[in-house]
């Protein structure tokens, strides 16, 4: 993942654009072992999606800014942040008062190069490190940003994976984006991880649930795909994700849906129960949100959640050059992909049980019970006792899980067991 | 409203009587303007209300105690305070030790004289600061009340505003008393505010509820009321605040309904839930209550809860000469009135209300959203975020307000800018 | 209760045998003059009970170990804890090497002797105090066990006392177990306080429920009762307490019912929220439950707790020789009783009741308030005043209970007051 991620992070994606499909592509390179791909989709710009619509397509080929003495103080090889989002293009010649009016920094921290855009209004725009912004001579500056914008299309991946039963149990959506340059936790790390999810989710040998993966530029792309496919999602989706800065290590994050009563909210919260440093944002807290905002909007009210590490807009690297390579890492990205295997083997295995005994079993006689009582002989017993308990078809292995302060993958060997003995169903 | 209070404090009120009449006279007095008068209904003597009995009239003229040389060292002229309340007359001269038995003192504080009255038993007496008592010396005292009970009436004011609209949202309730003497914030502070709510309601331009005030002796006058108006106002009543001691600024204070989940509670506790030194009272608490006892009681079962600045029985001026016009303060009438109009306009814009669109409008494009995204852009637009999220026709404004943390008074711009941009709908 | 429970601590009971029975008719004798007997069931062994079977009949003749010397080193007379429950019998001659593969010690406490047992796998074992066992010299030892199993039966004893009314309103369950050999607090304290209690409920004048008393070995008796008694239960069982360890003085614990939302929890809650070192345990929390497992489990699902003083694996003399006769005390006892006895009163008045009239009634003219109204004068009224408000049929009197902040034992005095002047009734 840790890899992949690095593969892509050079690309200047945005919300439409040739970054974007080139991202795409190699993501369909990296699981064409699983024998699934994306399919990609096109919506031609104009096309009116909900309340919005689809933005002109934004190409940018070069951009600069040279001193006095034609030295290139800036220059978008250098790191594609330093060109404001959807700017125009600019070929002037202006002092440094006025270029200054062009320039974006960060006002917290002189070293990096924030990230910033303008959709929905033109501008034209760099963003520069504080400190080299200061550190420039009075003089003149050639700005230069050679692009336009064209009749073009909005870019979007989809990957449904069915289940392996016809009469399935609806539909799990995880959903990433692909419209930030050069930053790797809040951009490349979702899609790394949606790769890994994916050959995952593909070789399972059963699957309750189809499995959707789907691939835009955050609220624009997930409005256009949400204007589309509402009524299906509405009938079939049961639980989503939001995969979004998932390479770091500092932290696991939970952003929950706008009641926090959904299935998306009881399994993510049960698998983070048992880790460390984990923190649950209620919607729309502390910084307005990612994609999940637009599943949870009146009118659409999909159980959509956000799974992060360091939450978007809660670390400091957050939208600047700093959010690069280094601050992801191998085992950040590991632990998420535990998180989310865990999640989808939760979900498969939530159901309700009922025990086909009245009353305790007798587990002695099966070889799972000490066979000498004395003090302490039971203490590795109580999750299946707990198990046992509350296996009366009134909770689903989620609440029992919560109950039993045991996590599911601890449940699972014991249900199976249970079921070996034929002492455990299913109610349908 | 302080110097209506002030023009009040002086008059004898007692549970009937003349004192009471003229209070409502002069509140009627206070409201010409507005248009609105209230109605004063003359309840007789020995009525059945309820399980009650509408009680005789008390007439007291005169009342003194003088020492043996004639000297008066207790006047119902200089505090009406000094009279046991429903005293019966006397006219005896004793030594000390026996007046002393007709003597009322306050154990806690030998500076004040205390408010005591003994309505349902024949009793006379006097209320006196212990520290005078303790200094008077031997001798013979002159007790002399000249008081008696007649077949009179119990009176009451009644003022209804209907609402603006034909078919109306039911009828919100404020009512106080006028029952106490010379007490300032135990009395006074509650008719006071009420004549600045009747002009501040009578001039709303729209009102969806109906306002209905009340004045009249505590207990015995909202059981009388009730008696004739229950099943009236448990059609039509959706909530009430019976105002009491809100006058001085220590504190703001919400005594809770009977279940505390009524539409009063929510309003009330909405309102104060931005300001300092709250304090909430669970219905019974800490002292017995006002007349929200007599709206809540069994087979009553209306939705009343009770406002106070320090609220009755929790402050030590509280039914004693201290209570007077120095213990309470414009700013503490003007901080009541901030509240119940808060209250008012909470009320009226509490409706479901519904985005017309699917997803989240395209806020820039009305001109509502920052062109330039950048970090902390966006803090700004959280309370409508928050609306636009919540606003699925499943809550009412008071839930969104409380989700948002957010007071209404800051969500009634951002409604009225949706709604002027036809996002936003009232579900009926 | 303390003398009844020293008389049978010395019989050895187990699963089955001689011992129960004694125990059962020792009970018999002691609640003789209530005129109520416990009705002695025997099951054969080898009856199907839910998923277990009915045991052998285990008969202990004779068990000690004795030195080279012929010196008796360990003797069952001494102590029946030092014989493994359950063991086979055994006569051989074995070096101390071999002989400490049959002993058990208490890891924790050198000076006490284990109570350790093994029902379910045939072995042979003695239990004994560390210190002792490390003391043991080398040598020969002879281990000798006359003990065989038979086809017998598993003794219950069961008794119930009807309601006094024939339309009654269900059964209360009391159950406890007769299947510890010499232990104090966690076996002759339930049986105990059961005759005590099966005195209390024979002389209640009026009972609304019947009771119903069960005497059987832990697990396999309340499965064997329930296999033959569930679908009786679950239709007329309102609540049931599980008593055991009953009998020292650190604490008063409750362990929950399976949901926590019983009559059983919402009783004992109530009356132990005014006592001092209340220990709650959830359900199987903390080490494995007492027969209130079976009650609870999946497909029984009745509504069973437990009561204890200090609690069944909480305290340091559990399943040990120095649970003992020093370790209970009539005090301990006499704390039980009253627990019970009031939840007894409480399960017994917990109706729903209503006001007679509407509003607050005038107790004045009853003389059931203070005739001069002063601060302070009403703080004894609370409970009255609480009981009228909420006496509106919404609520039973457990739920007023709470909710006043006072134990029902304080509220049936008021009730009975109101009653008697007609203004409370129950609402069927």
């Amino acid at each position: 993942m840790y890899d992949f991620a690095a593969s892509v992070f050079p690309l200047n994606r945005s919300l439409t654009g040739e970054g974007n499909r080139e991202t795409l592509r190699r993501i369909n390179a990296e699981i064409a072992e699983s024998g699934r791909q994306f399919t990609v989709h096109e919506i031609p710009s104009g096309t009116k999606v909900f309340d919005w619509t689809v933005p002109k397509e934004w190409e940018l080929r070069e951009a600069y800014i040279e001193n006095a003495a034609g030295e290139r103080i800036l220059d978008m090889r250098d790191n594609n942040l330093h060109v404001l989002g959807y700017s125009v293009a600019v070929d002037r010649v202006v002092p440094l008062a006025e270029l200054k009016q062009y320039i974006y920094t960060q006002e917290d921290n002189p070293e990096v190069i924030p990230y910033v855009t303008s959709y929905y209004k033109e501008r034209c725009g760099f963003c520069m490190a504080k400190r080299q912004l200061d550190a420039l001579p009075d003089g003149d500056y050639h700005m230069y940003i050679d692009a336009d914008f064209k009749d073009g299309s909005l870019t979007m991946g989809e990957l449904l994976i069915p289940a392996t039963e016809a009469a399935d149990a609806g539909e799990i959506v995880f959903s990433s984006y692909i419209c930030h340059p050069s930053m790797a936790n809040n951009e490349c790390s979702g899609p790394a991880l949606m790769t890994a999810l994916v050959r995952h989710v593909a070789a399972l040998p059963d699957r309750r649930y189809a499995y959707r993966f789907l691939l835009y530029p955050e609220t624009i792309g997930a409005i256009t795909y949400l204007s589309t496919h509402l009524e299906h999602l509405q009938k079939r989706m049961k639980a989503g994700f939001v995969l979004s800065c998932v390479g770091d290590t500092r932290a696991y994050s939970c952003t929950q849906s706008k009641y926090a009563d959904t299935l998306s909210d009881r399994v993510l919260s049960g698998v983070l129960r048992t880790r460390e440093n984990v923190k649950t944002y209620r919607f729309l807290e502390d910084g307005g949100g990612s994609d999940e905002r637009q599943y949870n909007a009146a009118n659409v009210n999909l159980p959509m959640v956000c799974f992060c590490r360091s939450r978007y807009g809660n670390f400091p690297e957050y939208h600047t050059s700093a959010d690069n390579m280094d601050f992801v890492s191998p085992e950040g990205f590991q632990g998420s992909f535990e998180v989310m295997c865990e999640v989808i083997e939760a979900l498969e295995y939530n159901r309700h049980y009922r025990m086909t005994v009245a009353g305790e079993p007798q587990l002695g006689k099966r070889g799972l019970y000490p066979t000498v009582s004395k003090k302490g002989s039971y203490d590795a017993l109580q999750p299946m006792r707990l198990l046992i308990a509350y296996a009366d078809g009134r909770n689903d292995l989620l609440w029992i899980s919560e109950r039993a302060e045991t996590p599911v993958k601890e449940l699972v060997p014991v249900i199976e067991s249970l079921k070996q003995h034929g002492l455990l169903e299913v109610v349908s």
